[in-house]
C-alpha cells in the first residue's frame, strides 16, 4: 500500500529499484519522525486543524511508538514503503481517522527534511562527544610525554628535534578546527524546514514558529523553496565537516603506520591490538591504523559523492536525493568507529625511550647550533653557512639540549590555552537547550 | 640565487620543474609577506634580536615595498626563487646586513603559512562582500516580484504554485548558510602560525602572542607541529566553504538556463547579455549562466583536488603543498566573477507576466483544492482521492487565488527576518578589527 | 580462529573493526576462490609439492564446495575470518592434513588477488551482456522511430530539427565507446597474479604459466611486486570503465526527465512505471529515471573513492585495500540494475506525434533555410544575415521538409555500421575461451 | 568581431567572462584547426560546394597558416574570439569571399570537436613516446640491479626479501597496463566527428567518409547527436587514462621519498637533483619526487573535475564544455614533465649496497625458512609455528641465500616477456598510418 497510490498497480521491478535500501535507512529516522509528528500535531491543534481530543490520542500513541523505537522493537512492515507510512499505519490502526490527520499540512518532502535535520543534529552531538574524548586523551598524552624527544621531519627528511608532546598536542589542536567546521554544519542543521510541504508551502495557516520552538531549532529555514534546497546541501556541508575530522585521523594513522615501521620504530602497541600474517610469522601489523586511514579516506570521498548527485540539478525536489541516505548514514558509524579505535589504540601506545640517542639523528640539532651562533652575535647567513660547512666536513656535533620556550614549542605546549579553545567551541553547540526542548515535547 | 644554496649548482630542468607556476602565484602573496615581516621584525626588536636602529630602517623599507606592491610595481626578478627571497633581496640591496636579519627565527615554512592565512583572510573579506551584494539584490528582487506567480516543480513535474518572490528569496537565504560555512573557514584562517618555523618551533625566545596581536589574528595556532598541519587543511576548508557558494550559484544558473529555454520561457535577458550562434540566426544563448554553472562546478571540484594532494601523507612539510597555490589562487577570482556576473544578469532579468494563465499549469492548484475541501471538513485522504479522480476525468478546474500566509510562503516571505539572519552572520566576521590592526602595523 | 594467530587473543573491538563488512563481501568471491585453489593445487601436484592422491581428494572436495556455492548453500561460519579460511576449514574437516596443503606457495595476498581478477572478469561479462541488450533495444527503437522529428537543442535553446532516430541511436553508439574502455579493463583483469604470494614471490618452484593457462588468463602479471600493485589499480580502472557506462545512462536519464516534463511533453510512460505524490494527485513522476540518474552519479564517484584510498601509499600491500571490496562490489549490482531498468523503461516508451507542428519550434528550420539559400548560390554569411533579419522581423516561415542525407544524419542513421562497430568490440572480449578453460578446470 | 554577431553590441564584462582563458587555450588547437579545414574544404570541393579554383587558393593559404603555426608565429589577434575566427579572418584577408566558404556545412561545434580529437590524438602519441622511454629505462635498471636485494614491506612492516630488479621492473610493467587504458582512449579519439555540425547534422550532402579518410581517422562518430556527446566524454576518458599513468608515477615517487628518508636510506641522488633548506643546512630534499607525487595527484583529480562539469546535463551542446580546455590542456604538459623528470631522476639514482646486511632485516627470511622446512617434509602450519616460536624466543637466524626461480620472481624477472607485452600494446596504436594521412593532406 502506498499513500499516493490510486488505481493502477506499480510494476514490481520498479518497486524494488525505487525503494532500494531506503527502508533500512529509514529505521535511523524513526525516532525523529515521531518527534516531528509530535510537534506538527501540537501545532495543528493550536491552529484548529486538529481537535484537542484527537491530539491527546495521537500524542499518547506517538509516545508509545517512540518508546517502541527506543526499545528497538520498531520495524517497517513488509509492503510498507517508508518510515512515514509505517508510523501513520500504526496510528490509524489504533486511532482510525484521527491517525490520518497527522498528514494535513505536510508533504513527505518536509517530513523527511525535518527528520533528517533532527537526525543529523543528534549524530553531530554524538560525534562531538567522541571527538572531545579523543581530544582529552591526546592532551593528556601530550602532557605525559612532553619530555620525550623524537625527530621532526620535513620533506620526510630528518629536520629538527620534535617531541611526543608536540605530536600528540598537534592532533588535539587539529580537532578544535575540525569542530569549528562541525559547528557551522550544526548551525545549518539546526533550522526548521517543517511547513515547507513539497517545497512550495501550504495554503493551511501553519504556525512554523511554533514547531521551530517545539523541536528546539534555533530558527527557521524561512523560505519554503530554500527549505527544500536544504536537501543535498545539508548533507554536503555535514559530510565536509566529517571529512575534516577524517583528514585529521588519516594523518595520525599514517604517522602511526610509519612510526611502527621497523626503520622508524618510535612506537608500538600490544599484540592484541596488532595482527599477524598467514605466511610471515614475525609480522605485527598495524591493521587498525591502516583501516582508520582507509576509512577516513572513504569519509573524505563523501562530499564529492554528494556533489555529483546534486550538481546541475534545477531547484525543486528530485528523487535522486533519496540515495544520499545510503551514502551518508553509514558514514556516521564509520567515523565514530574511527574515533573510538584511535582512542583505544592511543590508550595503549608504547613509546620508545631515547630515540634521539641514535647517531643518525645528530643533524637534527644543526638549526639549534645556527641559532646559538646567532645569539652569540654571528649574522644568520654566516652562521648557517658555517654549520653547513661543518656538516659537509663531518665536524658537526650538535648541542643536544633543547631550550625551546616560545608559545606552542617543545618546552611550552600551552595545553591549558588549547583546552580553553576547545571548550569555547563546544559551548557554542548548546546541546543542552535542544535536549530540554525534546524533553518538553515528549513530556 | 637561492637562500638555501651551498656550493653545488642545481640542474636547470629541476629548477623549471620545481618552481613551476610558483613565482606567478607568489605575487598574490607579496603584500601579505611584507605585513608578516613587519610584525616579525617588530617582535624581533622587542626580544632584543634586532636593534631599534635596524628595525627602524627595515620598517621604513618594508613600507616602501608595500607601497610599491599597492601600485602594482613589484616584480619577482628573473632568477629569484620566490616572494620571500625577493623581499629579502630588496631589503639587503638597501640595508645590507640588516636586511638579512628579518629571516632570524623564521623558516620559509612559517613565512608562507602566515602569508597564506593573511591572504585568505583578505580574500574571504572580498568574497563576503560580493556575496552580500548579491544577497541584497536577491532580497530586493524577491520583494519586487513577490506577486508574480510561476509553477513550482518537483521531480521536474509541474507540482504547485510558486512565485518569483520565493525563487529569488530562496537563493538569498541559501547564501546565508554558505556564509556560516565561510565563517568557520575564516575562524580557522584567523589564527597565527608565525613562529612555528619549519614546523618544530625555534630555540629563539620568540613572542608569538605579540605577532598575533600585531597581525590582528584572533588567536594562535599554538602547537607548532599543528601550525604546519594547517597547510593543506586551511586550503581544504576554505575551498569547501567556497564550494558551498558555488553550489548555490550552480543551481541558480541551471534554473536560469531552464527558465530561458523556450519550452519554459519564464525569464529573458537583453541581447547584449546573451550570445548568438555562428550557424543558427535565431539563437539567444544563456552563455553567461552556462559558464557560471560550469565555473561553479570547477569550484566544487576544488576540495577533492586538495584532498588528493594531501591525503595519506604523514605529518611535516612536503613540497607537494606548493601545488595548492596554483589550484586555489585562481579560484578566488573565478568565484568572484561568478558572483559578480550573477548580479549583473539578475539586475537585467525580465520576467514573463501571467505565466500561470497557460492551461498546462492548471493542475498546479490541485493541492489548494484538496486543502480547501479539508478546511471545509472533508478528511484529507478523501479530499485527495476526490481531486485525483476529478483530474483523471478532466473535471478539475482549480481555484487560482493563492492564500498562503505562513512563514516563508508565497504570501509571507519574511524578508526582514532573512536579512536579520544575514546581518548576524556577517557581524561575526569582525573585519573591522582586523583592518584596525593592519592599519596600526603600517602606521 | 585465525590462520595467523599465535598465542595472544585479539581484542574483540579490534576484530569487529578490522573485519567490518569483509565476510559479507567475501561471499561474492567464494566460487572464484575455489577455482583459484583448483588451479593452484593442480600446479602444486605438477611440481611435486602435493601428492597425486592428495590432489585427487582435494579436487573432489573443492568441486563439492563449488557446487554448494552454486546452490547458494555456502556460508562463512561465525568466527571464521574470511572466505579463504572457510574453504580451508571445509577441506581440513573432510581431508585433515591434506586440506592444509592448499596454502603452500601462496599468501592470502595473491589468493585474494586472483579471486578478485576472476570475479571482475565474470562481472565484466555480465555487464557487457546487459549493455549489449540495451544497445540492441536502442538501435531497434532508432530504426522504428526514425521518421519522428523532435527539436534539437544547443545551450538548452531550440536549435535545429532532430529525430527520435538520432536520439535513440546516439545512446546506442555511446555504449560502443563505453565498451572500448571496458575492454581495456578486461584485458587488465585478465592477467594472472597467482604465485606472487605476499607480493615478493616464493622460494617454491611454482609454475605460474600453468595456473595462467588453467584459469584461462590471457597472460601473467609477471613481476610479483607489480602483481600486488594491481590491487587498487585494477579496481580503479574497472570502476572508470563502469563510470563511462554510467555517464551514458546519466545523460539518457536527464533527457528522459526533461522530455517527460510537461513543458516539453515529448515522451511518456505507462502509469505502472511512474509514481504519484502523497499530496499532489495529478503527478506522474519519473522516479525510475531520477534514480538511474542518481545511481549513475554514485557510480561516477567510484573511481575517485578508490583513488583517495590508494594515492600516496608506497608499494606493498596495505590493509586499506580491503575497503575497496565494500566500495566496488555493490556497484556491479547497481550498474546492472540501471542498465536493466533503462531497458524496461525504453521498452515501454510512448512518443508524442507531430511535436514540431507546434509553432514555437518553427525557428528550428532557420539553418535549413540558410543552407537552401547557399545551395541556390547566396554566400553563407549573407544568407545567414538574411534569415536572421527575417526572424527578427517576424517574417520567417521555414521549410518543414527535412532532407538530411549524410552519414549519421536524420535521413541516414547508418545503424548497420554502428552495429558492426559494436560487434567488433564485443568479439575482442573472447569470453568463450575463458569459459572453455573454466569448464576444463571443473571437469 | 564575432561571427554570430548581429546588430547589438555585447557587454564587455560578458565578453571577458565568456571568453575567459579560451583564446590562450585555442592556440594549442591552431594546427589541428587548419588540418580540419584542409579536409573539410577538399570534401566541399568534391561535392561541388566549393569550386576547384577556390579550393586551390584556400588550400595554399591554409598550408601557409600551418607553416606559420609550426614556426610559432600564429597569434589570435585582439578582438578575435577564437582560433576558428582567426583562421577564417586570415583567409578572407587574403582571398575575400572564398575564405568565408570554409564555414559551409560546418558549425563551430563540430569544428572544435574535430580539432580536439586531432589534438588529443597527437598528445597521446607524445605521451606514449615518453612512457615508452621511461619503460625502457626501468627495464634496463631492473636488469642492471637485479642482484641487489632490498626489504619487501607489507603493511609497511618488514616482510620478505625483495630486490631492485623487482622494484624497477614492477613500475615498468605497470606502464603497460596504463597504456592499455590509453589505447582505449586513443581508439575513442580516433573517430571523426566532423560533419555533425551543431550536433544535428546538415542539409548539405556532406561526405563524412571522405573527411574521415583524409584526416586518418579509424572510423566515424556516425550518429551526429553522439558526435556532440563526445565533448566531455572524450576528455573524461582521456583524463582517466592519464590518471592511470599518474597513479603509477605517484607510487614510484612515494617509494622514492620513503627510500631517500634517512631511516630507510636505500637510495640517493646527486646534490644537483635535490634541494636544501633555508634553515637546516644538512637537508637534501627530494623536491622533484614530491612534486611528481603532487602533480600526479592533480592529474588523478582531473576525471572527477570533468565529471562534475558534465554530469546531469541533458544532451546537446552547452557552453560549460569550453571550460574543459583549461582543465585538461595544461595536464598534458604536466604529465609529460612528470614522465621526463622521473626519467631524469632514475638515470641518476644511486643504490646503497648490501642493505640486507643490517640485522634489523633478518626476519625477512622467516618465510624462506618456513618453506625450507616444508620442502624437507614438515607440514606448512607446523613449520610456520616453529619459525614463529623461534622468532619470539630470539633464536631465529635466517638463511640469507635467495633462490626464487618462478616467473616474475627475484631470480627470474622475465624482462623479455614484459618487453614483448609492451611492444604488443604500442603496435596497436598505429601512429604511422595517421602520420601518413596527415602527410598526404599537407602535400
Amino acid at each position: 500500500m502506498k499513500l499516493w497510490q490510486k488505481e493502477t498497480s506499480t510494476n514490481q521491478q520498479v518497486d524494488a529499484f525505487t525503494v532500494g535500501q531506503d527502508r533500512e535507512m529509514d529505521l535511523h529516522l524513526a525516532a525523529f519522525d515521531v518527534l516531528g509528528s509530535l510537534a506538527h500535531t501540537q501545532m495543528l491543534e493550536s491552529i484548529g486543524l486538529m481537535s484537542a481530543e484527537d491530539f491527546k490520542n495521537v500524542k499518547a500513541e506517538l509516545k508509545n511508538i517512540y518508546l517502541q523505537i527506543q526499545k528497538g522493537e520498531f520495524v517497517i512492515e513488509e509492503g510498507v514503503e517508508d518510515v512515514h507510512s509505517q508510523v501513520e499505519l500504526l496510528l490509524t490502526k489504533k486511532l482510525g481517522e484521527a491517525g490520518k490527520k497527522i498528514h494535513s499540512g505536510r508533504s513527505r518532502n518536509d517530513q523527511v527534511l525535518v527528520d533528517l535535520k533532527l537526525f543529523f543534529r543528534h549524530q553531530i552531538q554524538e560525534m562531538v562527544h567522541s571527538v572531545k574524548a579523543l581530544f582529552d586523551l591526546l592532551t593528556q598524552l601530550a602532557e605525559e610525554h612532553k619530555e620525550k624527544l623524537m625527530p621532526g621531519y620535513t620533506h620526510l627528511q630528518i629536520a629538527m628535534p620534535s617531541s611526543f608532546g608536540l605530536w600528540f598536542g598537534a592532533y588535539a589542536e587539529s580537532l578544535i578546527d575540525d569542530l569549528e567546521l562541525m559547528l557551522a554544519a550544526y548551525k545549518i542543521c539546526n533550522k526548521n524546514p517543517l511547513g515547507s510541504a513539497a517545497g512550495y508551502g501550504s495554503s493551511f495557516p501553519l504556525n512554523r514558529s511554533l514547531t521551530t520552538q517545539l523541536l528546539g531549532f534555533d530558527t527557521l529555514n524561512y523560505n519554503v523553496v530554500y527549505a527544500q534546497m536544504g536537501r543535498g546541501k545539508t548533507e554536503r556541508i555535514l559530510s565536509q565537516a566529517m571529512s575534516s575530522i577524517a583528514a585529521t585521523l588519516n594523518k595520525l594513522a599514517m604517522d602511526a603506520c610509519l612510526f611502527m615501521n621497523q626503520n622508524f620504530g618510535f612506537i608500538s602497541f600490544p599484540d592484541e591490538l596488532t595482527t599477524g600474517s598467514s605466511i610471515m610469522p614475525h609480522k605485527k601489523n598495524p591493521d587498525v591504523w591502516e583501516l582508520i586511514r582507509g576509512r577516513s579516506n572513504q569519509l573524505q570521498a563523501l562530499p564529492n559523492q554528494i556533489m555529483l548527485l546534486t550538481t546541475n540539478l534545477p531547484s525543486g525536489y528530485h528523487r535522486d536525493m533519496q540515495l544520499q541516505k545510503e551514502t551518508l548514514f553509514p558514514a556516521f558509524q564509520n567515523l565514530m568507529a574511527c574515533l573510538d579505535m584511535s582512542k583505544l589504540m592511543l590508550e595503549n601506545i608504547r613509546i620508545k625511550a631515547d630515540i634521539l640517542k641514535d647517531s643518525k639523528y645528530q643533524h637534527l640539532f644543526s638549526v639549534e647550533e645556527v641559532n646559538k651562533l646567532v645569539l652569540e652575535g654571528m649574522p644568520f647567513r654566516e652562521a648557517y653557512k658555517k654549520v653547513g660547512m661543518d656538516i659537509e666536513a663531518g665536524n658537526f656535533g650538535g648541542d643536544y639540549e633543547i631550550k625551546h620556550s616560545h608559545e606552542g614549542s617543545i618546552g611550552n605546549l600551552e595545553l591549558k590555552n588549547v583546552e580553553r579553545l576547545m571548550d569555547k567551541v563546544i559551548e557554542n553547540f548548546d546541546f543542552a537547550s535542544v535536549e530540554r526542548a525534546i524533553g518538553r515535547l515528549l513530556a
